[in-house]
């Protein structure tokens, strides 16, 4: 039997999600590979290490604490991806693994973190960034072997595609974002959905990992849905198309694009029929053509499997006594 | 450098488009895991072993051959899975690895199949079975780890999602039969795919396979497009529907069942974009709730992809030293 430590940073609610889908599959990881998993660490920006100090910060949990693996889920910031990226820079440098549900350092800082963590001979995994726990960078990775990635394109961000089908009811906008607030599709401030930011990011994180770009957000085409009025979904309608905020990512002459922009898709189009907080992917390869992945409805489960099933590979891969490739 | 001896059952259209993406990533192969691969045999029915003896039959090769991995790409008996099963059994009882791309065996045999692998310590994989190379077996495998799959649906016959479609453009059937031919998308005897029976198959290999369900296809309630009319089509038109040939299959009271039939599916349901030779799947699970994989238009080289990602899988396996879980 093998002790795993793991230090979290950041408890929201998929952090204490995560936390409680680990123990009840506890006896199951027991079994299937003789590990048990031991918190040694809990950081919250405000009250410090639940578990140790109250003056200790994710930072120095990351830099100094007796850990395996760090689990980082601190809030994102999606214009500069810290201070996440510090953190798991910390833990990489020192030879740990790292899983998180941060997109910003995916999409800030790739590359860079992906080396360091190649170097130093650790694992750095991040399924949850992208679609929750649906299996994106992992189904690339583990099912899609020496096929190229040539396309992607998605809806990723659920709180336009909800604004947007919402505005196709004539439902006026003050209510629109009342109702999304309670029911959590909408954030405090909707601006960065709803001008495209988020939706950049996630478009870069992919481009990074599956179009090996080493991009940063400011770089993809961003148009949000802000201009987007009541009176162009109604001619959308008159033409037989929604519109949606569209994700899409390519390769040209040898460099990778990325855009996120309001589309007109007609209404028998496959991603017209993905509503509400669902989200759908199409990855084109070069061997296996278009593949579509839909992901339906998620909740908070969704987003802590994501980071159990990167815990479960890691505990795999080193059993098997890979490296990271 | 490690050379890894395959024997091939089966030489159709499938095989060659293998072969040939086994060249072509031979340098990557090599390069990747230190493997090269030889092909000792290559039986057809009716030349016998193209690189042996012309009296050599399929079962002659895989029983007394020297061969690391036996390919099983002979055609399918419906009915039966056989001869295909007497292959796969006579190469697993030897303790050799086998790939399948047909469904016969893992429709009428898988439990016995897959026992045999695991008592002999050998590895049996055939994502190429149902929806070709897409990731559906090696999704729920490699990603979704701990996660119980309760339902699955989906529209996995080609043929009947063709024909159907031409029937709604109200297309004379024997210019839909004649036309499909000339395309490959109907076979020249139509009324397997037709009467559900391919679906039926489909929907057995994903129930043994995900839902551990030992059933053989005449155990689904199978009902094919034999009675749909082209009134039918329009009077669902009518009420804003497409009819499709769905396969389902869910869990009751600890016991799994399985069902092909005709539905009603609304225009904006997903189910009712998936056109031509498309496919698409729905796998729910306790976890991750509902995930649907949509493959579009695939060709050979996809059916080719899904038995060489098998290969890399066994290469894989065998180098970590797993054993078949």
């Amino acid at each position: 039997m093998r002790t795993i430590k793991l230090a979290m940073l950041g408890y929201g609610n998929a952090a204490k999600a995560f936390r409680s889908l680990l123990e009840e599959k506890a006896d199951d990881l027991r079994d299937t590979y003789e590990v048990e998993f031991d918190f040694v660490s809990i950081v919250t920006k405000s009250k410090g290490d639940l578990l140790g100090s109250s003056t200790d910060t994710a930072l120095d949990v990351a830099e100094t604490a007796d850990y395996d693996i760090l689990i980082e889920l601190t809030p994102l910031n999606i214009f500069t991806g810290q201070p996440a990226i510090s953190h798991i820079e910390a833990a990489l440098t020192r030879g740990k693994n790292v899983i998180t549900a941060n997109k910003g350092p995916i999409a800030h800082a790739f590359k860079r973190l992906d080396t360091l963590a190649k170097e130093n001979g650790c694992f750095f995994y991040y399924e949850t960034t992208v679609m929750d726990g649906a299996p994106i960078f992992n189904l690339t990775r583990e099912t899609l072997k020496f096929c190229k990635v040539t396309e992607v394109s998605g809806i990723l961000n659920s709180t336009t595609n909800y604004i947007l089908e919402e505005m196709a009811k004539d439902i006026p906008m003050n209510e629109i974002i009342e109702k999304g607030k309670s029911l959590g599709f909408v954030e405090a401030d909707p601006s960065l959905d709803v001008e495209g930011y988020d939706a950049a990011a996630k478009t870069t994180a992919l481009l990074n990992v599956l179009m090996d770009a080493d991009m940063t957000p400011d770089q993809i085409q961003r148009k949000g849905i802000e201009d987007i009025s009541y009176g162009d979904i109604r001619n959308a309608a008159v033409e037989g198309c929604k519109i949606k905020l569209v994700c899409k990512g390519w390769r040209e002459h040898g460099k990778v694009y990325g855009r996120v922009a309001p589309e007109y898709i007609p209404i028998n189009h496959l991603y017209a029929t993905v509503s509400g907080t669902s989200s759908v992917l199409t990855i084109t390869t070069d061997l296996m053509g278009k593949l579509t992945i839909i992901e339906e409805d998620p909740d908070i489960l969704q987003t802590a499997y994501g980071v159990f099933s990167d815990l479960v590979r890691i505990v795999e891969k080193e059993d098997a006594g890979y490296s990271e490739e």
